[in-house]
């Protein structure tokens, strides 16, 4: 039976944003699965309630719905065990969970500050304000004032990246000589930029902007083909 | 063979308190590996030279010397495979990079910055001498200056930790069920604080604290049983 994804769209149904989305579009390539992609937008909560959520990723595989990006993984790992891990084991499961932890707790914010005022354009009209409303309530100011002075940001974030700089210095993936769930982890907050800001956050010689090309050629291109930037 | 690992010492020989080496000698007990622990000194860089560096730990196992806490790591996997994995498999050793990167770059620098001046009193007088004018040059200030308003560096410290605290949430350790290289990445530099220093670092219902308890209570409290102080 086909895969169904609910993904996160802005105005233009093509435009799929959400990073952690982007985490499992990965992850069933990966894994060679195909599926067909649903565009969701945030005030659709109705949509996916069947789910027992109120964010994407939602996927249904047959009779299964389920949500949270590392809940998905470990299905996909458990159902189709046949296919090419995800992980490489449970203790390397286990470890790809920092890995998300660190994107979602320390990048993510640190990319967030950079480039959130660049998002309500792209965005349907109510999702633009449904999204301004619950941002702004966040941080407590406008979202052009909130990223206002990018340069020290920029390079705030140039520093968050050091460890994940020093780990791509030693080996070509997080996982290492080939992309895994840890990668697709932390890859998605980065295309999540990608879709949505012109803003250049990488120096072409830094180790991370070329793993992360070495992300986008994946899956033919499928990254890199996906509506966004060039950064 | 008896395997001899070259260690870290305070003026009291069995004050041994860095890092790297706490990493070697919990990895070594993972194994089941028995070893003499050396004590060294900063300022014996002669008694290493052979194994090409001036930085503990060094490991000699037969007619190999080898130094840099990952770079041994591989090597007692690799020739001890009969023994329990250290890592459990290539995927799991290259994520475990990460979290040792996150640990020197990121761990390693906020606990520093509370704790340094802890350290000359408890040296030999020469390694004393050495510390804190190599540290101070580092710094660009006194040790007693760079440590001084400890509250808001405990504060950032338990914001550093926030990405490890929410892992350990999920699972009891980092690499899964069991400890394994990745958790002595991290928990080196637990232990190092604690040879050095009786500043309480973390709260009693902090998931880290919970974590740092069951690491001091492996192979029969190793790490608690060593010289340091009750934290």
């Amino acid at each position: 039976m086909a895969i169904t994804l609910y993904e996160l769209a802005g105005a233009e149904q093509d435009r799929r944003f959400s990073p952690y989305c982007w985490r499992i579009v990965m992850a069933l390539r990966h894994k060679g699965l195909d599926f067909e992609g649903v565009p969701w937008r945030f005030t659709d909560k109705d949509q996916i309630a069947f789910a027992g959520t109120d964010k994407v990723p939602v996927l249904v595989d047959g009779e299964v719905a389920i949500h949270d990006s590392p809940t998905i993984a470990a299905y996909l790992e458990k159902t189709y065990p046949g296919r090419p891990s995800l992980f490489g084991g449970p203790e390397a499961e286990a470890l790809s969970r920092f890995t998300l932890d660190w994107t979602d707790l320390v990048l993510q914010p640190a990319l967030f500050r950079l480039i959130v005022a660049d998002i309500p354009p792209l965005l349907e009209p109510m999702d633009a304000e449904y999204f301004r409303r619950t941002r702004e309530a966040r941080v407590g100011m406008k979202l052009e004032e909130f990223v206002a002075g990018r340069e020290p940001k920029l390079e705030a974030l140039r520093q968050v990246l050091a460890p994940l700089r020093r780990t791509l210095t030693h080996q070509p993936f997080l996982a290492g000589s080939q992309p895994a769930w840890a990668d697709y982890t932390v890859f998605g907050t980065f295309q999540w930029a990608r879709c949505v800001s012109p803003l250049k956050l990488l120096a072409e010689d830094d180790p991370v902007y070329r793993w992360r090309e070495a992300m986008l050629d994946l899956y033919d291109g499928l990254a890199r083909r996906a509506k966004g930037f060039e950064v």
